[in-house]
């Protein structure tokens, strides 16, 4: 149990992993826990779906994978365009060999999902932190689309994966990166 | 200083508030601790826009009810509508009469700034919690688009607003509203 000023600092995206399973039993715990999160209208719309097999884990990945670089065809982004040595690499496993993955998804229709989600994935990954856990929010291992794989997930046909959080027990606890100061607008009083 | 996982409990959305001023260092601090939030490649993209002044409080509120009236006769949301009646009171204040709004805006080109804006809001509303402060994220109060008001705030045309959150030392801490289960799609292991 950890003070919540030390637990900020305490959580870091983390990408180094013990080959160690995480109890599912755990799992559920940090899922309670980011159901805790406010949501617009209390309405909690989130779901979740737990993989924690090394063969799904890899489809999982390579899938993701062939959408970015697909996407990238049609997409001008420049900050996914950064990624394309890493994904052209077949040996690199977007979900960093952790053991677990867990997917949040939300309605596809629900102006506030991505909002909820990610209010839920924060908690989830500062109560996996409180636990000695590591997690990383892996935006490049949510591009998945294949309905037969969606379907194995059981995420509905109206939902959409808004994060996907990779957890597992730390080899390596990075450093904190560098914070900006506070981009501070305005203060009118 | 709290506990995390008593933290979880105790942060409530607060829309009862004490008519006392929150003094702007602390709303400093809040947003340093907002900035301890993870974001897509350590980007950072979130900007805080202060408001503590009645006035411009009432301002925004009127404008953002305005925009979401409007709104509701193009878009068909039926969770807008519900709104209509509170929005249409001359007399209700969107931020609940707060002592204090704090819009956290990021790039409207960037496709994880909703997420990483998210994430920052949930860290502001943990460490207000922590600090004794009530916090309300007021998805209602965030609908301002009049350039000049933008303007006032020193929003850059570039961004938009992503979380309005009210501040303020709560008169009435609601109870917990209930949580369902969580929904657990898939558990692959």
């Amino acid at each position: 149990m950890t003070d919540f000023r030390d637990l900020m600092r305490i959580r870091r995206s983390v990408r180094d992993y013990e080959d160690r399973k995480v109890p599912v039993s755990l799992v559920r715990e940090l899922i309670a826990d980011a159901c805790e999160a406010p949501s617009a209208s209390n309405r909690q719309p989130w779901g979740f779906a737990v993989v924690a097999e090394k063969g799904m884990m890899g489809r999982l990945s390579d899938e993701s994978k062939k959408n970015l670089l697909n996407d990238m065809k049609t997409l001008k982004s420049p900050t996914l365009r950064l990624y394309r040595p890493v994904l052209k690499d077949e040996n690199f496993n977007v979900y960093y060999n952790a053991p677990c993955l867990v997917f949040i998804t939300g309605p596809k229709g629900l102006h506030s999902a991505v909002k909820d989600c990610s209010l839920a994935a924060s908690y989830f990954m500062l109560s996996a932190a409180d636990r000695g856990l590591g997690t990383c929010w892996v935006d490049l291992g949510s591009a998945v689309q294949d309905p037969e794989i969606l379907a194995e997930l059981h995420i509905p046909e109206d939902h959409r994966i808004v994060a996907a959080i990779v957890v597992g027990y730390p080899r390596v606890i990075p450093e904190r990166p560098p914070r900006n100061e506070p981009r501070i607008l305005a203060i009118i009083e």
